[in-house]
Order: structure tokens, then C-alpha cells, then sequence
């Protein structure tokens, strides 16, 4: 294997998405909890589905997404996750290599299917997700290639790789690697019901040296610290030897560090069609950003302007040319 | 069964589309007929696919648009056209389902994969298609239901219909027994190389009486009255038995009789993303439009309004609530 360095390497659970347009009252009626991700086993998987309306099929899984985002932005991109060798699992691989990033897990021959996300997103283009992990459940260390790994300047990973089983060796096994070779890791908090499921492993992540920059919206990182107050949790993340990174969705985002708080507003977009995305992809425009050298608050905006672009129109992968919508803006040469 | 009265029953190939954007040097590269239906065997598209971009996947067929469409709008709709029992083909019948239209075909249990159409989409929103049949080649006339098409007040044919080899005998069934219940049956010519391959017998089936309606594409028509003149291919179809509906994009659409020509003026559209389906949006206006006792321009406005959705998204299943955009625009009570 040629050892060409790779700018993100991104470990998530590969989930394809199935998207539906829905309204308040299915939610309510089905008792899902709006805006929040939910693990749902096979047989509420078929329930759900059976209620749900006609659906948009894409690509999706949170660190896959940032993934994709960063590859279309320039950078060398990797993604780790797990997917079974069918139908949907060949959709999802194709995709990932169809925007030039390098995935090479072999798909699982047995066990569950691929993982699919039952997406509802309601009128004011907040999405509710409905996850079955199929086959992320077969994500072990053994699918950790180490060369790669060493390779990765930032090894990415998300805090829904804490929920199947075996994917939390596989994230910590990545995390030794990436430090043993000088790399840097970083992790989002997902979801607020992910922190708080995890709260004190991603906790101890923070302050055992496993992580170098933390990427949250405002709500989980609320959650992490349990507070209501957004000040309290922004002065408790201050406190951690890590770069932070919070969204705020349309309040832009802050740059966190010990040295204080940088605030960068964010992109204005015309319509809010499905929120889905919006944080894998604002991550994959400060990394994107990062790769190319770019100042904190210039990584910011490269976010702001890929999270814009996904909120306006179904699906968490970008369906414009991204770096052309990058050098529109100044923001990459 | 229930002798539940159908308004729309239509018939066609059931296909799953895969959309990926594109550009038209990749078109060239490829030597694809921009705008076109090319028929592909699994090798070519084996090869197309994994030359494509990241893609959105969906249902489609031009039919069962059709359906679907008619059904958003309030009508009974009921589709036939054939999948296999995999994975692409149970997401096709679900979403069939989830609009409230009735789809009874059993999948096949062996034999090809469910169709797919590898969709290209240009910037400037036209869309180019290459289809797989899979699965379609196994539609015979044993899957018309001669209770269904008796019970449905329009049966609505697509051209396609004449590629796979043992469809145009489930074609020809349907007309039997449509018009000896003296139910109206209606052809879309579907594309111009389409009707290259069968003019003669679409040309036979209009002028034998087995058609009551014809829609057609500009294109489509001059291509079956083999002119490049416009006025030369519509006196052609004022000539035949049937009434004509005639679309020609932003120019509107013609309703012809023997009686005469009205034409009546496109919906406007902010910006074209992607036309797949317009046409078979515009007929599922049209037939709903029929099915609530509307007169034919009023029809064609309804058609020209659910066309002008479809082709400002991706995909050719609309994205709205038809019967409310109808309601907005005083098209439908």
C-alpha cells in the first residue's frame, strides 16, 4: 500500500438513510422524539416503515457524511464503517468512492443487513432518525487498518460509534494509533441522547488525552455538562485541553479554547429543507479547512457554507460541487 | 374483491431510478443520447454505474409516476408492472403503497433484479436515462388482473411497455378488457427512440381503436409522424381518433380533437433541477383532472401544475402535497 497521507480518516456506523416527508402528528402518533436519533430493532424498523411515506434513498452515517464532505471539498478523505455485501450496502460503498474517498472495510458476508436510518423530516425541516445498525454491529478492531490510521493527520470519530458493541474497541484501538504516530483525533457528540448514554466515557475521552478537538452543537454539549445554561457549558468546555467546536445552528458557531472563544457567524440560507447533516457537514468543512491550513474562524465558515448547502435540500450529502461553492465564497483558493 | 371503482389503472415497468448529477462531458465520454431512454444490458450498466456519481435513489417507471401522482391528487389510482422480491424491489412496492395507491403484483421470485435506470442530470436540469429492465422482462398477461382493469375507468399504457418482450401481450390484454367494460384507454409514446422502434404499431394500435387517449411530447410526436415541423406532426394528430394531449415544456401544452386545438400555458418554474417525470406528472394532472370531472384544458392545467413541481427537485416523485399546490391554485376543490 503506497503511503499517501491522508487528511481525514473518518470511524462511523455506515448507515443508509431513508427519507420521508412527514408532519408533527406522525411523530406524536408513533411516540418519536422530534429531532433526536433513536435505535429502533428490526421489527419497529418494519413497523415504522410500513407507516412511513414514500422515501428518498441515500448515503448517510454521521463520520461518513463529514467524510464525503471533506473529500468534495479537497481534501484526501478515508471512512471506516461496516456494511453487509447487499443490495444497500453496494448503493452506500459506491457512493463513498464515487466522490474519491478511499473505503476499503470488506462488507460483512453474514449477520444482519446494511443499516438503514428511517429519516422523518417535518415541515420546518427538522428530521427525526429512527436508526436499525444492522450490520454496524460487526464493525470490530480487526476492520482498524493500522497503516491507514498512521497515515490519517485527524482520525474522526463519532459518538454513535459508542452504541453497537464491538465499535468501541475499534475506537479506541484508532485512537491509540493516531497518537502512537502524532496524529489528532478528533470526536463529535452526535446527539444529546448519545451524551447522555455515554456521558462520562466521552467525559473521560476529553480528559484522559484521547481527544484533541470536540465538535457538538450547543444542545449536546448542554448535555455533556448537564446544564440549561449555555454560557455554564461553554465555561466548562473552556476548561478542557481540547480545540472545541460548537454549532449553533443559525447563531453561527463558536471556536472554543483555553485562550477563549471565538465567535463565526453563520451562512444565510433561503429555505431550511432538511436539517439532516448539517453537523457532519459543518465538520467536514473545518476539516476540509484544517487540511488546507486554514485559521480556526476560516474553518468555521468553510462549515457554515457545507452545512448551509445541505440544509436546502433532502439528504445529508451535498448535491452541489462544494469546493466550486468554496472558492465562490473566497474561502479556498 | 371488493368492486371498488379505479380511476387511474396504469401499466408499465416497474423501475427503481438512480440519480447522479453530472456534466455533458461525461455524457460524450460515455456516447449517451443527451435527454434520451437507452435501453442497457447488466454489464453496461454495471460499468455506467460505477462511473457515476453519488446518486439519490427513488422510485420511478414512467407509469407508476403516473399513478403515484394521480394519487397524491386525490384520485384512486392502482399500478401493475413487475419487481423482483429484493431489496430495491420491496422499497419500490412500499413506496407505491405509502401514497395510498394499489399495487397487488406478486414480485418475481427468481430470475433478474428489480429494474433500475441509471439517471444522468445535466446543470441545466435535463435528464438523461439509461435502463436496466431487470426484472420488468418478466411481466406477462397473467399479471393483468381482468377484475382490476374492468373496475378502472381509465387504463393508462406507456410505450415502454413494448420493449420488454412478453409485455405488450399484458398490454394488449388490458385494452381487451378495458374496452369491453367500456372503460377509456390511454398511451403515453413515452420518447422519441421509443417510438422509433414502434411506430408502426403504435401508429396500428391508434387508428385500430384500442386508443381513446393519446399524450405525447412534442418530440414524441414529430418522431411518430416522422417531421421535423411541428404544425405538420399536430394536423397529423388532429386527423386520428383520439384525443390528443401534446406537451412542449415551457410552451405549454395542446389538447387536440377533430373539433380543434387549445392550448394551454405552463405553470412557471423558478429554476429546472431535474425533468424526470415531468411528462408523466404532466398525464397524472391530466387523468386526476378527468377523474374529477374537470374539462380538458383544465385538466392540462392541473397536469402543467404538478410538472412544474416534479422538475424543480430531484426525482421524479413529487415532494409536495399535490392536492394542496391544486387546492392553492383553485385546481381542485
Amino acid at each position: 500500500m503506497p503511503d499517501t497521507p491522508i487528511d481525514v480518516l473518518t470511524i462511523g456506523n455506515a448507515i443508509v438513510d431513508v427519507i420521508a416527508k412527514t408532519d408533527d402528528a406522525f411523530l406524536v402518533a408513533h411516540g418519536l422524539h422530534k429531532g433526536a436519533m433513536q435505535l429502533i430493532d428490526e421489527e419497529r424498523a418494519e413497523d415504522l416503515y410500513a407507516a412511513m411515506g414514500p422515501s428518498t434513498v441515500v448515503g448517510g452515517g454521521s463520520a461518513a457524511n463529514t467524510a464525503v464532505g471533506a473529500a468534495m471539498l479537497g481534501a484526501r478523505a478515508a471512512f471506516i464503517g461496516k456494511v453487509r455485501d447487499d443490495e444497500l450496502g453496494r448503493l452506500y460503498a459506491h457512493d463513498l468512492r464515487a466522490v474519491g474517498l478511499s473505503y476499503t472495510v470488506p462488507p460483512a458476508l453474514h449477520g444482519p443487513a446494511t443499516a438503514r436510518s428511517f429519516i422523518l423530516v417535518t415541515p420546518d425541516g427538522e428530521r427525526t432518525m429512527n436508526t436499525y445498525l444492522g450490520a454496524c454491529q460487526n464493525l470490530t478492531a480487526e476492520d482498524i487498518d493500522p497503516h491507514q490510521v498512521r497515515h490519517a493527520r485527524i482520525v474522526y470519530l463519532e459518538g454513535y460509534l459508542w452504541d453497537p458493541p464491538e465499535a468501541k474497541k475499534a475506537f479506541r484501538k484508532a485512537v491509540a494509533i493516531a497518537h502512537e504516530a502524532g496524529n489528532a483525533v478528533a470526536l463529535t457528540l452526535s446527539d444529546p441522547f448519545c451524551v447522555d448514554r455515554y456521558r462520562d466515557e466521552f467525559l473521560g475521552l476529553m480528559r484522559d488525552g484521547s481527544l484533541d478537538i470536540l465538535f457538538a452543537n450547543i444542545h449536546e454539549l448542554k448535555s455533556l455538562y448537564q446544564t440549561a445554561d449555555e454560557a455554564t457549558a461553554l465555561a466548562a468546555l473552556r476548561e478542557e485541553a481540547v480545540l472545541g467546536v460548537v454549532t449553533r445552528s443559525e447563531a453561527g458557531a463558536l471556536v472554543v479554547t483555553r485562550d477563549g472563544t471565538r465567535a463565526v457567524p453563520a451562512f444565510p440560507v433561503e429555505r431550511v429543507v432538511d436539517t439532516t447533516g448539517a453537523g457532519d457537514l459543518f465538520a467536514a468543512g473545518f476539516l476540509a479547512g484544517l487540511a488546507k491550513g486554514l485559521d480556526h474562524a476560516e474553518c468555521a465558515r468553510l462549515g457554515g457554507l457545507a452545512a448551509a448547502e445541505v440544509i436546502q435540500h433532502i439528504g445529508a450529502r451535498p448535491q452541489t460541487d462544494l469546493r466550486d461553492l468554496a472558492r465562490q465564497h473566497k474561502l479556498l483558493p
